[in-house]
C-alpha cells in the first residue's frame, strides 16, 4: 500500500482574504502529513502592478508576462504571498518550506513558444524533481509551491498554479497514492453558476464531454478540469474541486475517468 | 578534523550590478561544497520603495521597518533577489535553495524592543535550526539566505544580513570548521578610505580597539567588524572581509582574536 499524499491548491480568492487564509492554513496544518500546498496569486499581482503603474495584459484570461510583469509575479508569488503562508504555517506547527521551481531545481520548464500567441515569460513544465521533494517529505517538511518555474538557464518563468499542482501529483504518484484537491471560491463545479447548491458531485470523462457540449461547463473551468483529467489519466488516485473551508461538509465535485 | 564550510555574504553593491552578480555567482558555484550564501539588498528595497511612493526611513543607517516597508523587503529580498540568485546558481550547476528564516523554521528571532528606538519589524536572532541546514548540506544543496527571519508566531522580521551570516557560522561551528567571508565593494578594511591599496591585512581585537580610538575605523564598518569578532569569539574558524571578485589576488582583511 502506498502512503497517501494530499496536494492542495489555493487561489487568489482565499489568499486575498486574511481571515479566510488563516482559517484555511490552520486546517491545512492539522491535515495528516505528508502534504503539499500550491498557491496562485494572480489578483494580488494584478493589483500590485497597478500600484507600480504597469498594466497587466491578459489574452483569453491568461497573463502576458513581460519582464516587468515577471518581476512582479516573482515578488508577489515567491516573496509576499509564499513567505506569509510559510510564516503562518510555522505558527500553526506545520514545518513548511516555500519553493519556486528554481529552488532545489524542483520544477524545470521551457519558455512557451511565441507562436501562435506570445505570452512572454511563461513556462510549460518539463520535469519535476521528485527525489528532492521526497527528501523534504521524508523529513516532515511540507513544501509550499508558488507558481514560478525555471528553465535551468537562469530564467524564471510564470507557470499556472493548477498545472503545477497536477504535475506535482503526477510526478509523486510513483511513490504515493496522490490526492489532488483544488480549493476555490465555489463549492465545486456548479450546474448553475448562480446557485451554490447546484454542485455536480461526480463528473466522469464522458459527463465532461456532455457538459461542455451543453455549455454547462465553460471558460475558466475548462483548463482546470482538463488538468484534473490529465492527472487522473497519469496515475493520480483522486481529484476533487471544492471550497477552501476544509471543515465544510458541503457537497463537492469529484472527477473520475469512468 | 571537521569539514570546512564557507559562508559568504554579498551586499547590494554586488547584487545591483547584473554583470558583477553573475561573475560572483559563477565563481561561488565553483567553490567546493558545502557552502552557504547570504545576501542583503537594502539599496534595491529603497529604490523599489521610491517606485511605490513610500519613503524609506533610516535612523543611524538602520532601516525603520513599517508594515509597508516589511512587505517591500519581503518582496525584494525573498522574492526578486533571492529567486534570481537561485535561478543563476542552477544555471551554473550549483543546486541551491532560497530561504527566509521562516522556511524550514531555519532562523527564529524576536522583534526588537521599541525602546529606546522603535525600528519596527526588525528581528534579533534567537535560534538557528542547524539540523535543517545540515540536512540540505548533506544532500549537496546550497542554502541561499535572504535577510528575513520570523518569530514563530506568523510574523516575518527584517534582519541584518551580516548578522544572519555570523549567526549561521556560529551555529554550524559545532559540526564544521566555518569560514565567514564578507564580500563588499572595497578590497577590505582600509586605513585610508580614499585609497583601495590601504587594506589592513590583519586586525586583532587589540588592533581594533586602537583603530577605533584613532578614528581609522568608523561608522558603517563598526557593526560589521563587531559581527566578525562576535563570530570568532564563538568558535568560527576564520573571518575575512574582501571584495566580491573571488578570482582576485588582492590583499584582503583577516580578523583575528589575537
Amino acid at each position: 500500500m502506498k502512503t497517501n499524499l494530499n496536494i492542495l491548491k489555493i487561489g487568489s480568492n482565499v489568499i486575498d482574504d486574511d481571515a479566510q487564509l488563516r482559517a484555511f492554513l490552520k486546517n491545512f496544518a492539522s491535515l495528516p502529513s505528508p502534504k503539499i500546498l500550491v498557491h496562485g496569486g494572480g489578483k494580488i499581482a494584478t493589483d500590485f502592478n497597478k500600484k507600480l503603474g504597469n498594466e497587466s495584459i491578459l489574452i483569453e484570461g491568461r497573463r502576458v508576462t513581460s519582464q516587468a510583469e515577471l518581476d512582479t509575479v516573482v515578488m508577489t508569488y515567491a516573496g509576499l504571498i509564499n513567505k506569509k503562508i510559510v510564516g503562518l504555517l510555522q505558527q500553526y506547527s506545520c514545518n513548511s518550506i516555500g519553493l519556486s521551481g528554481a529552488d532545489g531545481n524542483s520544477i524545470q520548464a521551457t519558455k512557451r513558444s511565441p507562436q501562435p500567441i506570445d505570452y512572454g515569460y511563461v513556462g510549460d513544465i518539463q520535469q519535476v524533481n521528485s527525489s528532492f521533494i521526497q527528501l523534504l517529505l521524508d523529513n516532515e517538511i511540507t513544501p509550499v509551491f508558488c507558481a514560478i518555474s525555471h528553465d535551468g538557464n537562469g530564467q524564471l518563468l510564470n507557470t499556472n498554479a493548477d498545472t503545477i499542482a497536477s504535475e506535482l501529483a503526477i510526478a509523486l504518484s510513483s511513490n504515493y497514492a496522490t490526492e489532488l484537491i483544488y480549493c476555490f471560491e465555489k463549492n465545486g463545479v456548479l450546474s448553475n453558476i448562480e446557485d451554490e447548491n447546484s454542485v455536480i458531485e461526480t463528473i466522469t470523462l464522458a459527463d465532461y464531454e456532455q457538459l461542455k457540449t451543453n455549455n454547462i461547463i465553460v471558460s475558466g473551468m475548462l483548463p482546470k478540469i482538463d488538468n484534473c483529467f490529465h492527472a487522473l489519466s497519469n496515475h493520480v488516485t483522486k481529484v476533487i474541486i471544492r471550497n477552501a473551508d476544509l471543515t465544510s461538509t458541503q457537497a463537492q465535485t469529484q472527477l473520475k475517468l469512468l
